[in-house]
């Protein structure tokens, strides 16, 4: 038998996904403590928000964070003080981004370096300038590095196995021509309830204000409407297909966000006049129906092209982005060796659990790669 | 940097898998000797088919394969004879079993616990017997064992991403309900012709017959329809979701062979024969249109009742099942955390390469884990 190893984990973030996350983990834990395999067991070495932390210095258990981060007045460290105290874990340490901080990514190759093996869905480390990307796959150990490992199958689709498939096809020397799909649960829901290949649906100012109610959009529509969490998603599949993106703003991007709206000072403001743009909307809609179609809001890489693009377009009803439903996310790989039918994942690409299931994925292949 | 290290492959089967693998193989090879991470070189030690087989005891290089296997006058080893053989390569060892021989299979365990790595297309290793099922695993490092490591991706939907989510689903925590899907080419393409959700479509036995001329079948097209092949996918998917499913034939599967021809001598006189069951086919399809409907052949497990099953089934023409194209496969999970709507998997599910590429995939997992 193996002996019984014990891994340290950091997590940064206790919102939505984090939570979601912190309850897998305490499972995940439970199962690898009695693993036929020989144990492993995972000890919470720090838990940490934007506002306040928690030590776990005697790698106790996962059981109570929710009260001891409640309880804790301990402001969270600065991030180089925060890579010094987890590499004196006496192990190897994982850190757990559920954050979508800028500054917490920007940081992951200082983690990296140190041996520090990150997961996470922070779209922000992937998809901003082309030199944080190659300064972290520079330093981690799955890639060129001789650092940790780094996985963000969560930073597209949530925990649908996109960014592992697309992995898989360009590893196996599969040529991939062309990414296309829609990329953000908002915008799915959205266009599915705005033009149902059924015919009718409402309004497009009552579809946002419909699906901000459920729960379906940020706080502010408006940061799923101009298009970027959709951009930002794209720069990651196109530079993982080998384009050099140098930024989620450096190709075309079709924001809804009508130009006269631009300079609402609320997000409650732009709903108020929303509404005034809906024959705008209702045009687009008309056109496409002529055709026998519908519009939806997709991303689209062309690999050969050099060329991607976000925004919306007209599918055929038979189409299979047209016949999404739901808030559901698809994403349509074509390559050489599929041919004509591209290889298609389909489903949920957004909510706390999925998404955290992405990330506690992505924990288990680092916990077998550190083995 | 790290050194340079050799790793060993072996090769069983050299048919319409084995060489679009030998190809993916030399490109992957290629690849890893100019790793930036370091060299990893793949050297291959043995190439064996059913008759004949070549030995490099030299280690030497992947490119003449062809001639060297067609000049070859050495018989295969016996499977024993092969393990002794093959551990002693000085350095790891990875057999890939690209038959789909039931002997070949048997003997997996034996190699597993010689430390020698397996990847494979060959269903038969997964669905036969579940003693075999448990020997493989209880030897396999990445389950129970101490001895190879074991992946079989292409076992079902050839390169699809199907056998590797369903493991991050069960291990992540998720609860899989339900698994539905159409698991063959074969299948897909009669049906898809036979009833498209269009209208029209031709008889059953000429759809067959083109079917056969088109090469979506087994040289005796009986051995589609039987549904033992559809079957057998749906043992693996069953046993990963955690039934304990005895073997192929241990739940109902519907065979497509009219009682009646069952005794044929010969697939030719079969196909001569079927016509005479055109009739019933019509009825089932007449039947399905009335509801508005289409036949499909499908696999499905519901893990809660402990019930697999395989055979015709009615779906409404805005299924994404009764939608699907050419001999396209589709896979969908029904989970406690995807809710109704599924996570769906789709594209092509046989033809050399794709087949080959989920072996590559799998090759290249091991060779992460062997690091």
């Amino acid at each position: 038998m193996p002996l019984p190893r014990q891994v340290f984990i950091a997590v940064i973030g206790a919102g939505g996904v984090g939570k979601c996350f912190l309850s897998q983990l305490q499972q995940l834990a439970a199962k690898l403590s009695r693993s036929p395999a020989g144990p492993t067991y995972l000890s919470l070495i720090l838990l940490a928000t934007s506002k306040k932390s928690v030590h776990y210095d005697d790698y106790k258990s996962l059981n109570n964070w929710e009260a001891e981060l409640a309880a804790s007045t301990t402001a969270p460290l600065a991030l180089p003080k925060l890579a010094d105290y987890l590499v004196k874990a006496p192990g190897k340490v994982v850190l757990v981004d559920n954050t979508s901080n800028q500054e917490v990514a920007d940081s992951y190759p200082l983690f990296l370096k140190k041996g520090i093996s990150i997961v996470t869905p922070n779209k922000k480390a992937f998809s901003s300038t082309f030199q944080l990307w190659t300064d972290i796959f520079d330093a981690a150990a799955n890639t060129h590095g001789h650092g940790g490992y780094i996985f963000h199958e969560s930073s597209v689709g949530a925990g649908l196995p996109v960014i592992s498939t697309l992995k898989e096809l360009t590893e196996t020397g599969d040529e991939v021509q062309r990414i296309e799909g829609v990329f953000s649960g908002t915008m799915s829901f959205l266009f599915n309830s705005f033009q149902p290949t059924s015919g009718g649906g409402g309004k497009f100012s009552a579809e946002v204000k419909k699906a901000k109610e459920l729960g379906f959009t940020e706080p502010d529509p408006r940061d799923d409407l101009n298009g970027l969490d959709v951009a930002r998603k794209l720069t990651i599949l196109a530079r993982l297909a080998g384009l050099k993106v140098e930024s989620p703003t450096s190709f075309p991007v079709q924001s809804l966000i009508p130009k006269e709206l631009e300079s609402c000072s609320s997000g409650d403001e732009f709903l108020q006049r929303l509404p005034e743009f809906d024959g705008q909307m209702d045009e687009l809609k008309g056109a496409a129906e002529k055709e026998g179609k519908v519009v939806r809001f997709v991303g689209s890489v062309d690999v050969p092209k050099g060329e991607v693009k976000v925004g919306l377009e007209k599918f055929d009803k038979s189409h299979p982005i047209a016949a999404l439903k739901g808030s559901d996310n698809i994403i349509a790989f074509y390559t050489k060796r599929y041919g004509d039918n591209p290889l298609i994942i389909q489903g949920a690409g957004a909510g706390g659990d999925v998404t955290a299931m992405g990330v506690t994925g992505d924990l288990v292949k680092v916990l077998k790669l550190l083995h």
